[in-house]
């Protein structure tokens, strides 16, 4: 190690410490451990801090987002978007350096990190995506694709399900562009990872078909982890480095638990800035050799961006087609007119399963919009989610597939699927992802579908069997709280469409998206094609289907339900009950409507009945009275099922009268009006 | 293989493939594989049909629940409750042979299994009750629990992170009372395993510290089966046995994915049925042989349970007090008036965080309650779970504590604890058991909790850090929809409680649940000791705090809100707003209150605001307007978040005003009342 590595590392270290002193909060002990091994790694790296988004860049990921200082101080240090005000306003409201990195409030942060397993997972999406780009645009002669993605990680990520399901998938899948370091540092919160986490890790990552390098002085060793990537980089699998440190390196805590998450005491620090040669009355410091020594190999990167900008130029001359689209998609626009390609159906159009109308829009969409791509959780044949002339995305070698291909098969790892979901999302390149499980599944992956809301990423959920509907797998399969769960959480498109036109809105509104995950909630048994549902109406979120004059009622319903309250509807009319239904596909999309509009569909003076084969929780929003299944499904027929739980035309009606008759004479205001 | 073995085995089978064909619905592959390992396994298990829930029973985990004819069959041959009616009912609505095995619905089915890798977590669990139930109670001279668990499971439990977890954790805890045959058949849902899932399975499981024994010829090698569970019952670790097995075995489509999920087709049955000398135009024909051989090993194991029961006497006899003991959780019967033990508090008591409360409470009944037993996910000194003077639940050799232990180091590791509580509160002996982790990565363990509340388990998850109290560890931390996710749930108590007394009232609510799950959300921060909250006041779930004669508003609140929302009500009264405050500790059990109790509480004629700061969805069941948090939170100190939001006694009182305005000279319906 030279000096200025030396001072480089004492500088991060420092500022990480100072941070986490000024904030009074969060976690010195990584920060401390991993200094030498961020200093070290940058350094191999290629990205261009004025240019964060650059796709050839190579990606980091902090998977042990609680050492973000660590990840904030390098960010300054190289020159991005991050002064020293930002590190002392670290984890204040409303600054830029948030408790765990945010990726939509931080240039430089490749994905949100913080709860444990999610990084490692995302990073194996965004090798994922960097070699399905490379595959498809690479061309013998020139390479606009070469990057790499490194991640840290740490013994609490090495736990987690949805890091093991990635990381078999990652060896499966042979992705050798991903370099993960492993920081061993034998800490976990509850102290010594010895009473919880004994088993052997590189042994593991092994079976799952990684490389495995071990560095065991991981502290000081700097060539150690320049020849481990060298090293990497030629493997064919993915690598995984353990590195083995000392967590909160130089703190009279050291190697301890106590210093993994909570400020060192005010003597320890004076002692810490002491040993390294700093003034311990000043806080924040970089010396200059520090600033200049970055900023050399930043203008070495800056270089290399300008190099492959020129690199591009040519590849657009030599392939105008695919340099056309390469452009357009790193403009992150969309072919034009894709939308006109959606299907549409008038309602003598036989019925289908909404599973299976979401198939006709894959395949309708696939061919002319090559950045979607997407797979299932092992349910393909059931999800209706790999399109017709697909090729799987697999290794070569393997005789499956390619790495060109555009179908993932993600195995039974929906925690998995999500993560690497919204790693693919992260890339850029105007990916469109969508994967494919049963509704009652994504449940599974509720700690990654969060994070896809609070990132911002517009990843697609192909969420079929959406209800009792799906009959004899019961209720295990049945889902009952899951609509309610993903309606309250904040920027998630929670679609469940009534019809194919409706299907067809609903992959609009995903595919256009730049910032919200949708979730598409499907049928498994068939429904009718309505009469009054278009895209343009159903792009509101909500609109009434089926119409009344001066309604005395009126039904708002989701999906399969749909049609039935329509039916309802029809036998009120019979016994002289005018009443209309207006179809919910959406929450989140009407939510966003002019008041004048979401008061034209639910107004004033009329009782609304919602009618919703699932929780009816949250309904409330929307209506007056609420018929929904507020307890577990059950196993048989779906037929059977509807009628046992009464979601029949008689059922509906029945609630529909009293539901008339309870609000006759009451003034009735609408559930849109609101005190504040 | 003898004769009888061989027609046993064809019997299991055919009855499986008899009842898929007869639903025309389920999964005929798997139990065509598994048969002869489950007729080989069953004949080394100690159970007895007529006493299923006998504590030191062998138990039998199917964690491949699809294949439920399989188990259904068995317990038919066996003598459970579980006639040829009942098989021909399979999948009907209704019947007592659901589409997958439900626990509470049929007896025989220790645990509920269908979503993949659930069973295999359970089985740790189990196992892990077994090991402190043993080691609590068993004398050198008396052994009254020495009974193992197996389990089966696929390649599709085998790919899923919460399996990941619980093995890891299994391996680490050496449990060598576990049992688990992986059935090798190569196949999934996708087809072969190839497209997704190469790693290497034993190389994995041995990393995790198990024991690992391979069986080729799964389809016909029976004595490998009882020679595997000879070695295993020898080793000090858990045994995965890899068995080679044919899915769909004698069909015509053995051995391909086609064969897992639909019923076979006629002619394959009919040739199926001829090659196993069974008449083909005959369903669910037992021979009479295969009857009395199975019933020769339940006399035997009868034998063994009328053994055990003397022995337990020698038992009561020898050590009375341990013998009156487990007399009493034998009977699920609690400590004669533990709740006694419950703390309570005045509003002169000093403030303090809802999670130090809890562990008041654990302090206080965890030297009365032998069988509550509880961990964290590596979040021990934030959730305060750990009781004083309590011994780890480890491995004797680790130094670290012993079998007898009542703490679970769970690791970070939610979803695989999630699954163990259910585990070991299905072990039955009056297990109550607790889990902590932050309240967001509950959800994490989304699969585990809803298998809880269907399944009908008491545990009780410990969630701490319940809003954007939490601070400054920000968004990714910090929940807003996971208790509208929860209260959707059917059979959940979410307990939010708002002081010591309520806390007090949430643990009496857990250890007495026989059926229910529970959630207490707990805070970070501290809370005042309110005035007018009582253990019995809180125990139905909502009542007045703070009450105003004829008020002019209703605040609902929660938790940490209640104080702020009692303030507020002050300030309104000084603006000539008479303002009562209702604590909503649990929506559960307030909803089944007397509805006399519920409209005391929520009267008609006053309008309601509900304040809670997380995700307003669903509180229009208990108010008119809502002020929630209908976005992700911010990472920054607590107080300035919550000024931020504006949820303080200014931000409510405003909203509250504009609430009293909006409905003045409107009539006002309590939102209880419902047309139907």
């Amino acid at each position: 190690m030279t000096d200025i590595d030396q001072l480089c590392i004492s500088t991060i270290r420092l500022l990480s410490v100072d941070a986490v002193s000024k904030a009074n909060s969060g976690h010195p002990g990584a920060p401390l451990g991993m200094a030498p091994v961020a200093h070290a790694l940058w350094q191999q790296m290629k990205f261009d801090p004025k240019n964060p988004h650059w796709v050839n860049r190579d990606r980091f990921v902090l998977s042990n987002g609680h050492a973000c200082a660590l990840l904030y101080s390098m960010l300054h240090l190289y020159g991005f978007d991050m002064s020293i005000d930002d590190l002392k306003q670290f984890r204040q409201l409303n600054s830029k350096t948030p408790g765990h990195p945010e990726t939509h409030e931080v240039p430089g942060v490749e994905v949100t990190t913080g709860p444990l397993g999610q990084g490692i997972s995302n990073a194996v999406g965004l090798a994922i995506a960097q070699k399905q780009f490379a595959a498809t645009y690479n061309k013998d002669d020139v390479t606009i694709s070469d990057s790499y993605v490194y991640a840290f990680l740490g013994d609490g990520c090495l736990q987690e399900g949805v890091a093991s399901e990635a990381s078999s998938l990652a060896g499966h899948l042979q992705l050798n562009n991903l370099i993960a370091f492993w920081d061993d540092n034998h800490i976990s919160i509850d102290g010594n990872t010895d009473c919880a986490f004994t088993e052997n890790v590189p042994e593991r990552y092994r079976a799952y078909g990684w490389h495995i390098i071990e560095i065991p002085h991981g502290d000081t060793d700097l060539a150690a982890v320049k020849d481990a990537i060298e090293e990497a980089k030629k493997v064919d699998k993915p690598t995984l480095v353990r590195l083995t440190t000392t967590i909160g390196f130089g703190s009279k805590q050291a190697g301890t638990g106590s210093v993994h998450g909570s400020p060192l005491k005010a003597d320890d620090v004076k002692q810490l800035k002491e040993s390294m040669g700093f003034d311990p009355e000043k806080s924040f410091v970089v010396p200059t050799e520090v600033y200049s020594h970055y900023n050399e190999h930043v203008n070495k990167n800056q270089e290399i961006y300008r190099e492959w900008q020129s690199k591009l130029e040519t590849y657009k001359s030599k392939y105008p087609k695919e340099g056309a689209e390469v452009e357009r998609r790193l403009a992150h626009k969309l072919p034009e007119n894709w939308a006109d390609a959606l299907p549409t159906y008038k309602p003598d159009d036989k019925p289908l399963a909404t599973r299976k109308l979401s198939e006709n829009v894959l395949n309708a969409i696939l061919p002319i919009i090559p950045e979607l791509i997407g797979g299932s959780a092992d349910l393909t044949g059931s999800n209706l989610t790999r399109g017709a002339d697909t090729t799987d995305f697999q290794p070569p070698n393997t005789n499956l597939g390619n790495y060109a291909g555009r179908y993932l098969r993600y195995g039974v790892r929906e925690h998995g699927m999500g993560a690497i979901m919204n790693g693919i999302a992260a890339f850029g390149a105007n990916y469109k992802n969508y994967g494919g499980t049963f509704l009652n599944f994504v449940s599974y992956a509720a700690g990654a579908v969060r994070l896809a809301a609070l990132s911002h990423l517009p990843v697609t959920w192909v969420a079929t069997h959406d209800s009792i509907g799906l009959g004899e797998d019961g209720p295990t399969h049945q889902p009952i709280e899951t609509l309610a769960w993903l309606r309250a959480t904040p920027n998630i498109s929670v679609w469940r469409p009534a019809d194919g036109n409706e299907v067809s809105a609903a992959y609009k509104s995903a595919i256009d998206s730049t910032s919200t995950p949708h979730v598409l909630a499907l049928t498994r048994q068939n429904l009718p094609q309505l009469e009054g549902s278009s895209i343009e109406k159903a792009s509101k979120g909500a609109y009434t289907i089926h119409k009344a004059e001066n309604p005395d009622l009126i039904i708002v319903s989701s999906g399969s339900e749909v049609s039935i309250s329509i039916d309802a509807a029809k036998k009120l009319a019979d016994e002289g009950f005018k009443t209309s239904v207006v179809s919910v596909a959406d929450f989140h999309t009407f939510d966003k409507q002019t008041r004048d509009y979401q008061l034209s569909v639910l107004p004033d003076g009329v009782p609304i009945l919602s009618v919703e084969v699932l929780s009816s929780f949250g309904w409330s929003k929307y209506s007056h009275e609420q018929f929904g299944l507020n307890r577990f499904g059950a196993s048989g027929k779906a037929d059977d099922l509807y009628k046992f739980f009464e979601f029949t035309p008689d059922g509906i009606a029945d609630r529909g009268a009293k539901t008339i008759s309870f609000y006759k004479g009451k003034p009735i205001l609408s559930p849109l009006n609101h005190a504040f």
